[in-house]
């Protein structure tokens, strides 16, 4: 690669000569006489640059993807051209990335996958009927029969009818309209699609977001993007990262002078805090969104991840339909799944769907007309999504395989968010709050003072240099708690739980010796 | 559905008595009194209103899928409802979507994608080797063997290889770096970005974008979402649509007294307009661009589709690098591909690339960066990229029947783009350049002074009347040449090519007999 770079800047001489001698217009002719003088110096300045580029953009950051993670990727490459390291792989313990962890697929839902892309198959004896009856649906819904037409933008229509037929099971009962419902490209888009219609206004009157903090990263990335202003609320880490509703009034109230507070993110189960929201708590957010005239946004893509046992997970949705009709007919919604987490982890399918509750009808048009833009969400994305909403049911062929997959794959992540917060707490320095649930152990460390003035030096986030350091000693990659936001102070990583249990014994056994060390040497 | 709606309207009594009498917090008690009060009235105003939204958003048009296309679908439900119409069927010309026209996928794509799918079937004895050799490549890339996990937010490392070696053999061996190749989420999400680092200043020195007029509505939509300033210029309908650099000339010149004229956007193949853009053509952009100090997009996604026998396609890349040093070392410049047109037609997997030439290292890493916000494309899309650019070779078992395929269907399109053409020149008043390239029509037609004024009557664009006339009578869906721009007082339509060859006779002919009676109605 380095080669054909080096070739182009050298100028690449083609093997058909040019025509730029042969058909000259005139006003080329000129140019060439001026080109001719040119030709020797040096490249001149680009258009594209830092100082040219848009600004909201330059000021995004996506730390689960950002530095640490470009350094592991080198690190991987001098592992590969045989450099000596006091480890020999890079553990990605940065990104909630289920399969690249060794979690294997879902049967299931890759059967029918392979029945939509291949219709072939479906003469196959070895695939099941309940996977083929599925494919069926779904392709008699696609044009053409073919996963390879454009679907509606919202959709594939009876793939909406399925997630909608979901909320309503998922919600005891509580109806949910598939005219409700977009299929989105993961969670991500259906998130900033949403933000992107809501930002409006200038000055003081800009569009308030507010986000937890610590926070999932693609909220500021996209607050950036849009030049919203970001408003925090922090969650309490001293009670176990919970949400506490006098925290969003005093953040909205400092808010109001100098922006338009509209929209209130709220991440269930918390990313990359892993608390599960309280009924009650839900209801007071809700309340606190009725009164402040909030606009909400539920992130919910972590709904089946759940662990401690006095936990459950309860919709947005649901709640706001049981607080009445005062709240059910006027609470603006949009909550969002996925295909990625969960028990099925289809990252790469990109799939999602959000639920919009009490959206104007004049904005639905707009919604559509937006989305209609990128003409539609992939449609094997969707398919996923169907899966993961219209699973084997008792009675079906593939039901036993299928719960036996799920629940091996929710049970070993219980087991692990269990033995991980046990273990760092074991470790002096660190505290980790427990993994009620999501995916991830986003725990406190000490930093001595001589760190972080060794870090400040380097021009460092005291956590970056953590990371950093912990990367190059033992493999393991993990994203400082700078990326995510936290307590002035303060000192976090996140590390998913997503490596088989005996590797994450490893994994933590590792952290547990690199603090120790690290704590010695900057003691 | 509207059952449901309107049980929600009613307020819904959930089963489960709802906890909000049982735990209140104290807030949510005081309010609770105020809330029986209000809980007769009517819901109270939205958050989210027209008038509150994001304004660049509301600005936003797209007419391939805008009213006329909501149209033809309430046409079709009343069909299924059994109400009687002049037509069985609505035909959707309206958009790009072959497989939804009847085109069959290629089958070697669909056996890759569904052994990546779904690895068992890597032991099947019914899939061809060759297809499992590449489906075996692109799973190794993949983290733990899973299109399941996230790529590379860039794409997938060896797929993006591929799409060097496939450029470099397109354009007759000027090189290409894998590292200036990124997988996209179709087209439109590589132009939408690139297009969003873009844009920068304010009031005058706002970024000025410079589109074809007509152009494809993906370019006017990104342009209103960004607030960035959409500079026209016209294409020579006189001269079969061709783009002459006097015109851009004169667009920059007079784009200058109100913003900062950046970008360049091409289509060649053109869309809606079908051009082939000749070698002097592309020499005098590239020129012109580098003169003017434009950054270049080139948005080539109609690539395989050529069928005029005098008109080749020629990329911007290779023309830059046969132009000598000094363009090829500093024109910047991003030219786009999709799996969704050529002879495969995959629109629904959302699968794309982009190249980019002379971009600043620096703004490399903000690209990446800001991808990474939305983790990755679809990895089925990318590896559907893959089979395009690495398709069988000679001596390979599934060579034969791949390039019967393929010139079927590229063989057919030429078929059609003729017929298209000869049956519309026909027609009194309406009058159709050749179709040299892409897949659509777009004549021009002739609307009588009385329609003209009837469709003011309706507060509707002349074409935009004829076109809904048009659907009402005969059921086929075309889009209004208002919805791409035209010049001022001249009337197009764009029309897809892909129904197969004897449905779109049918189609031709009614058009043909539609516009004769529209002339004559309004004479």
């Amino acid at each position: 690669m380095q080669r054909t770079v080096a070739l182009v800047r050298r100028g690449y001489r083609p093997r058909v000569p040019g025509p730029w001698g042969r058909s000259q217009s005139s006003a080329a002719a000129e140019a060439s006489a001026v080109l001719k003088m040119r030709s020797e110096r040096s490249p001149r300045e680009r258009i594209l640059t830092l100082e040219s580029m848009n600004p909201q953009v330059k000021a995004v950051e996506y730390a689960v993807r950002g530095p640490i993670v470009l350094k592991a990727g080198e690190i991987e490459l001098e592992l590969q051209r045989g450099i000596k390291k006091p480890f020999t792989e890079v553990i990605r313990a940065n990104i909630g990335d289920a399969h690249a962890m060794g979690q294997q697929p879902i049967t299931f839902l890759r059967q029918v996958m392979a029945l939509c892309t291949y219709p072939n198959l479906l003469d196959s004896p070895n695939f099941p009927e309940d996977a083929k009856k599925r494919a069926r649906r779904i392709l008699q819904a696609c044009g053409g029969n073919s996963l390879g037409s454009y679907s509606a933008s919202q959709g594939v229509n009876c793939i909406r009818e399925d997630v909608a037929a979901y909320i309503t099971r998922r919600d005891g009962g509580v109806p949910a309209d598939p005219d409700n419902i977009y299929l989105t490209t993961g969670a991500s888009d259906g998130i900033s699609t949403i933000l992107k219609i809501l930002v409006s206004g200038g000055g003081k009157s800009r569009t308030g977001v507010m986000i937890p903090i610590p926070q999932y990263p693609l909220y500021s990335a996209v607050i950036s993007e849009l030049d919203a202003i970001q408003v925090n609320y922090y969650l309490d880490e001293e009670n176990k990262w919970a949400l506490n509703v006098n925290e969003l009034r005093r953040a909205v109230r400092e808010a109001k002078d100098h922006c338009d507070p509209k929209v209130l993110c709220i991440i269930n189960p918390g990313n990359p805090t892993g608390q599960v929201q309280s009924r009650k708590c839900i209801e007071d957010v809700i309340h606190f969104a009725w009164e402040e005239k909030l606009f909400l946004l539920a992130d919910e893509v972590y709904q089946d991840n759940v662990y401690s046992p006095d936990c459950r997970f309860h919709s947005f949705k649901k709640v706001l339909y049981e607080m009445g009709p005062e709240y059910s007919n006027n609470v603006e919604l949009a909550s969002f799944h996925s295909t990625s987490k969960g028990y099925m982890g289809e990252c790469g399918y990109r799939g999602g769907y959000m639920e919009v509750i009490n959206l104007h009808p004049e904005i639905k048009g707009q919604l559509v007309k937006l989305l209609s833009v990128r003409l539609c969400p992939p449609v094997s994305g969707q398919a996923a999504m169907d899966i993961v909403v219209n699973p084997p049911v008792p009675g079906e062929e593939s039901f036993e395989q299928f719960i036996k997959e799920k629940e091996s794959v929710l049970g070993n992540l219980a087991k692990k968010a269990k033995l991980t917060e046990d273990l760092f707490n074991q470790v002096p320095g660190i505290h980790c709050n427990p993994l009620q649930g999501a995916m991830y152990a986003f725990p406190r460390i000490f930093i001595p003072a001589k760190a972080v003035e060794t870090a400040q030096a380097h021009k460092m986030a005291p956590d970056m240099f953590y990371c950093m350091k912990l990367l190059e000693e033992t493999g393991i990659c993990v994203v400082p708690g700078s990326g995510f936001g936290q307590r002035e102070g303060t000192y976090h990583f996140r590390m998913t739980i997503l490596p088989p249990v005996e590797k994450l014994k490893t994994v933590l056994q590792k952290v547990k010796d690199f603090h120790i060390k690290f704590l010695d040497k900057y003691a």
